[in-house]
């Protein structure tokens, strides 16, 4: 969205193809999995966004070849021929090769999965309430998260919370707050991209919210009734998954080479080798910058695609295309009410005015008007009250399996 | 949802059982349908609604069987004993015996069917921008709606609108404006329960917009590609059903005397003939009042909850219970901006002025005060620009047919 945007004044003609309507706002995608926020609140429908661009036509569907020597793409069993090709479709979690653990673990990569997240988390208190002996009720009120990046921390500590205030005094049979909530993650320690600091101040915000965090295990098994790792096994009923990237399979038509997340190998100047009208970018690329690989993040992605409409421009005029260079404007997450962390070059903010720091980024990142008054209204109400305004199951999972 | 909170001082052990986890305020189901609301906006979670009221356990759970011999429902494999049981499981709309017309012509009673109606409704404007020929185009910009009833009616002005100014310069291949919209009643007039004054307001109101209004036909046929009616068949791949009224059918397993819907005819204290302990209210009863049979209102349902209340308090304390009588407050519906119809009484009001009164009156009744004030902001944007805040597809369903 960014290229296309990049490029409204250039003389060329987008075709833009999307398997979904509408640019999602990932950041916020666990507020919509923990019943924070409605899903129309975080999405923006890609032709509203783009509708005044009038050398862009935006296509519903799904790309499912690309043959570099033709110059075609495949969507929808339709072929279309372009001069230039832009990928950017991404990452998915990754189940490290038990592709059968997504059925009893769930991920969250897109608003389908955000929404099915949701009926889940709140199907699990239900089932607790009507459950007829205590190993089930336990086992209904054992949350596993499994992977201790921002995305697991923040559902983590949504998740506690939630247990704690937002369902007080709703059961009859249970006491919502019993709910035990574990984050796993294999590495040593939780926010491995932040500096260590950070990482303990997480750590402990998670534990006072009631969290169990378990570092340096692996998980070698995954169930509909729990997780096992080394040298433990969890009975639980719930478990979701932020661990992982694994690369958008389409990386694999471009033939160039790829890294161990299954991400393209670009150029300095995002395009790839052999094929100067070919550029990838966002999470689907792996990209050398001084510090290392860049990270996959959405102020990244942005980035990137502004400059590759900025190598194209080049191109169409014969000049020479410049490298990528990444800025990075730093990392933050959020662990509860008034707990986040933000590492922002030699800045480190932990607590209250971290959240409040979180807060007003993430409010002025999204997108549309509309969007962000309803997402304040929504959070100003959750903060006062602590409900929660889309707790409405609306597909029911049947039993533990997903849909 | 009303007998329970009226019983909330009277010293009952209440069990409420509900397949759904929320309470939905289905006189706007039309604008979740239509992209106008996000699901949650006019969703209360039951749990959190009756969360004080300490006589009350809420179970989410499907009732399959009711003994009323036995005094004994079934829900989710499980007996459950009563000594009193209120059964108020509404009604869908029918099929008239072709309940194989379903799949391509889905009705609206639950925000699953919002949801999957709006995605449907989305998908077809992305399908005509797709078309590689103009007559696929064609059907997949023809849109019919059957039944003229408050739902039928709101949802053709509504895809009138959608079509002539929400996607107005959206789109490169199809121009949405040219999509034709009809209106199918079997009956000589839509709003058959209004007087005819406002009948005829709200058809030249919809015709005004550019809708096809067909009353005096019957809908002989539905496939995938269209509808058939006396003398003519129109090629349509959208067909969305608002028509007729069965009752559920958990009706039959009480025993007593049902009317040509499915509905029970009750006594006048609304319990079951020969079962004193037993109470029907709601679009499930079929109940007699001076000026007719009760209408399947929000308004009736609600009254008919608070005698099923009195009815219970006076069996409690050995007293004779007394007749339900039914006070109507009237009825409205909306076509478009500013054109509504009221008739209230002797009171009968058309255009803007009913449209802001249908507009007070719905916001009035929305269940909490968050919902009330997104819906307010959601509203407000849409008036002033057109758009609608919630054009996402999450689900979308595969071609034509319905999931």
């Amino acid at each position: 969205m960014w290229a296309v945007r990049a490029l409204r004044r250039t003389p060329v003609d987008i075709l833009l193809i999307d398997r979904s309507n509408h640019h999602t706002f990932q950041p916020l995608l666990y507020q919509v999995a923990t019943a924070g926020l409605a899903a129309p609140s975080i999405a923006a429908p890609l032709r509203h966004v783009l509708r005044r661009q009038r050398n862009v036509t935006v296509l519903l569907g799904s790309v499912t070849g690309i043959d570099t020597d033709a110059r075609r793409v495949i969507a929808d069993q339709t072929p279309y021929s372009y001069d230039y090709l832009f990928v950017a479709t991404g990452a998915t979690h990754a189940y490290f090769g038990h592709d059968d653990w997504q059925r009893d673990a769930p991920g969250l990569k897109t608003l389908g999965d955000a929404l099915a997240m949701r009926a889940r988390i709140l199907m699990a208190f239900e089932r607790a309430e009507a459950a007829s002996d205590s190993t089930e009720r336990v086992e209904w009120l054992t949350f596993v998260i499994v992977g201790g990046g921002a995305t697991g921390v923040e559902l983590a500590g949504t998740l506690a919370e939630i247990a704690r205030h937002t369902l007080k005094g709703e059961f009859r049979r249970i006491s919502p707050s019993d709910a035990r909530i574990l984050l796993v993650e294999a590495g040593p320690r939780v926010l491995p991209s932040f500096v260590e600091t950070l990482s303990r101040y997480a750590e402990h915000a998670l534990q006072r919210l009631g969290v169990t965090v378990r570092t340096g295990r692996a998980i070698t098994q995954v169930s509909p009734r729990g997780v096992s790792m080394e040298a433990e096994r969890i009975a639980a009923r719930t478990v979701l998954w932020a661990a992982g990237v694994e690369a958008s399979p389409l990386a694999r038509h471009l033939g160039a080479d790829v890294d161990r997340s299954g991400r393209v190998k670009v150029c300095p100047d995002l395009s790839i080798e052999g094929h100067p009208e070919v550029f990838v970018a966002g999470d689907l690329a792996h990209v050398r910058a001084a510090s290392g690989v860049v990270p996959g993040l959405a102020p990244a992605a942005k980035q990137m695609g502004a400059h590759v409409a900025r190598s194209l421009r080049a191109r169409l005029r014969g000049a020479p295309t410049t490298a990528f260079r990444y800025r990075d404007y730093g990392q933050l997450a959020t662990v509860g009410r008034r707990a986040a962390v933000v590492q922002l070059g030699p800045l480190r903010l932990t607590g209250a005015i971290a959240w409040w720091f979180w807060l007003t980024a993430h409010i002025f990142f999204l997108i549309g008007f509309r969007n962000r008054l309803v997402v304040l209204i929504d959070w100003a109400s959750a903060y006062w009250t602590y409900r929660r305004g889309a707790r409405i199951i609306v597909n029911s999972p049947p039993s533990s399996s997903a849909r």
